[in-house]
């Protein structure tokens, strides 16, 4: 077990009809004056900024509109959020949305007492000193920004978008309200897309080489088998409100890093992926349904017993005794059965990707000496094999 | 699911050596005098003390003195450690210490910017509207007060020692420091009643009427079974790092809440051993471990699947589909098991109580229209029932 440092302050508002308090939430931060910013229309037609709006007015905060937030959120959209709340003397950044708003929230919180340009924060080596407090009103339970130090943003740059994400302790969010009946009009696909992408975040964390860590080990076993068995209930009936709970609570436990603070981390599918949603706007948990599972059977063998563990203790599979290597395969096999009832994606066709693709998307990730990935530590040439397992990838034969 | 609010600020550092960051990180929090609070002597004879003045020093932070905590920890040196505190503006109580220890500290700094008596606020009803922040060095894996929002503090009134708890937002630390390694010259059985508190506090919050709530109990069962394998690891050999992080990171996730954010608690087990460390000044882990499996006994025909599921998924019972109720009376047998191997007493003969107390004990719970818990509401008359198996029950022999 790694030694570690772990304080998530968050304000946790969970359950129904948590949202009508967000006016008093915010005065009890002590916001004055907020940027509202979300995404599309959907929160707008759905009444949702409707009521917030209300909700502000009646706890007396003033507010600031910037809508517009598209998913993969761009860097432009930041620059006017930061322009705004300068303008307006801002002391609070309310996003209404999913992770895309919240990050999109975050990096204008980090801007916005910033001199210089804040993709500063996102190039490496510069640290925020101090940040506008955000809050969030959670839709979509996927990227487990609500409860993370992490901040994903795109941006453009010599005409190519790069995505890059920042992990500071100012980027946890003040407060965050999390109400499931507010996913319960999220088209099934996107729906599908939160589950995978937070099960992702806890591989990310499970397939570690760090031993001894055990009580971290079971946390992460305990969040993957809460979207097991919960997926299925949400695509039958969306209006499911358990299931909908367990997700929205299992996608910030996912990634708030409470199931990774022991031990190293891998992350390699995470940025293999990010070029992939880069590349083709495709929707980050669609990518991570093609691009996991192939890392997965490329990396198993490096540990097949920490893959045997998850096919039993996460996925139901039998141990196969004789040959773990089995149970290893099932497991994997078992998870992309998952996904692909749920509607996701398993391989480039699928994902609207190209195999011809692979070289530049390689590329992108870094020079030739780059490499990716802790659990094992992969050169470029090992991604691309893996990006070409995944492109390969063919559905079995339905039974 | 209950809707729930959760905020649980702490700043943790854990592993190997973070003790002697103590100054440095009394300083970030913003303090320049701190309370140096702790227990008997085993802290300083170890030189633990020692360090953390070292510590306290270097980073220019000062200092008041302030040992002598015993277990069940007295109101009278709280009231000490208040006037201490307000003679020498101290701004900052930091614990070096187990629960007791840190729990004494609460209660000093919720005292310390009130002008009434700081038992106001055991009594009920009266809400602190301010303290002085806590700090604390755990030194023993069991309470979770390093973690939770809950202190508990005796008094003498009239003659009779009273045991209070209160539970509020003020009382959560600002940091806490856990080094596994100053658990390691815990005596056996003082660790084997730490294993059993923090099983204790999921317990309470794990036998629940309220349903839908699969994530949380997958994380009750993963802090259970976290104990239940690595007890007997310490037990075998004091000094097993890993053993005892995973025990001592359990014990904070047991008992900040995490665990019960979204159901109905019950506490009936926890209020009636207060009754007997208050008559007896016994460990609070041992009276549980005499208290608990009996109420277990007398309260799984409430909800037998709730506790054949506790016997497989955590003690590793085989379910028995035709008989579930011998599954859940296997699960109650084999946690006694694995207390008695511990150590702990499993009877009153054991714990040095005495049946002939038992209505004093009741009594002094409450009135004569008194309940104790939630999971099944018991009145006083069921509560000495449920003493009465406590107190007659017979190890199995040894086989």
């Amino acid at each position: 077990m790694l030694n570690f440092n772990f304080c998530r302050p968050t304000d946790f508002y969970f359950g129904r009809g948590q949202e009508n308090h967000t006016g008093e939430i915010c005065k009890k931060h002590g916001a004055k004056k907020v940027l509202l910013h979300y995404g599309g229309q959907s929160a707008v037609k759905s009444g949702l900024i409707t009521r917030i709006q209300e909700s502000l007015d009646e706890a007396d905060v003033k507010y600031v509109l910037l809508g517009g937030v598209q998913p993969n959120p761009r860097a432009e959209l930041v620059y006017e959020g930061i322009r705004l709340c300068r303008e307006h003397n801002v002391d609070l950044v309310l996003a209404v949305g999913g992770g895309s708003v919240i990050d999109s929230a975050k990096a204008i919180a980090m801007g916005v007492p910033y001199a210089g340009d804040f993709w500063d924060f996102f190039m490496g080596g510069k640290k925020p000193e101090r940040a506008l407090p955000v809050g969030c009103v959670l839709t979509i339970a996927a990227a487990g920004s609500e409860g993370s130090n992490s901040c994903v943003i795109d941006k453009e740059v010599d005409g190519v978008v790069r995505k890059k994400g920042s992990r500071f302790q100012s980027n946890v969010c003040t407060f965050s309200i999390l109400n499931p009946e507010l996913t319960f009009t999220l088209p099934p696909f996107q729906t599908a897309c939160g589950a995978c992408d937070i099960m992702c975040h806890v591989f990310e964390r499970y397939f570690t080489n760090t031993r001894g860590v055990l009580m971290t080990d079971e946390l992460c076993e305990g969040v993957l088998r809460t979207i097991v068995q919960m997926l299925p209930r949400v695509m039958k009936d969306p209006k499911d409100y358990e299931a909908r709970a367990n997700i929205m609570w299992a996608s910030t436990l996912a990634h708030n890093d409470l199931l990774g603070v022991d031990r190293e981390q891998d992350w390699g599918s995470h940025h293999i992926e990010h070029e992939l949603s880069a590349l083709y706007d495709c929707a980050h948990g669609a990518g991570l349904a093609v691009v996991t599972p192939a890392w997965m059977s490329y990396v198993y063998k490096h540990d097949v017993m920490r893959f045997a563990r998850f096919a039993v203790n996460v996925m139901g599979c039998q141990m196969d005794y004789e040959d773990p290597q089995k149970t290893a395969l099932a497991g994997i096999a078992a998870l992309r059965r998952l996904w692909g009832e749920a509607g996701l994606p398993l391989n480039f066709k699928e994902l609207g990707a190209k195999k011809e693709d692979i070289p530049t998307i390689v590329d992108n990730l870094g020079g030739p000496e780059h490499t990716e990935g802790k659990f094992m530590v992969l050169s470029k040439k090992e991604v691309a094999e893996i990006l070409t397992l995944a492109a390969d990838y063919e559905r079995p034969a339905q039974p």
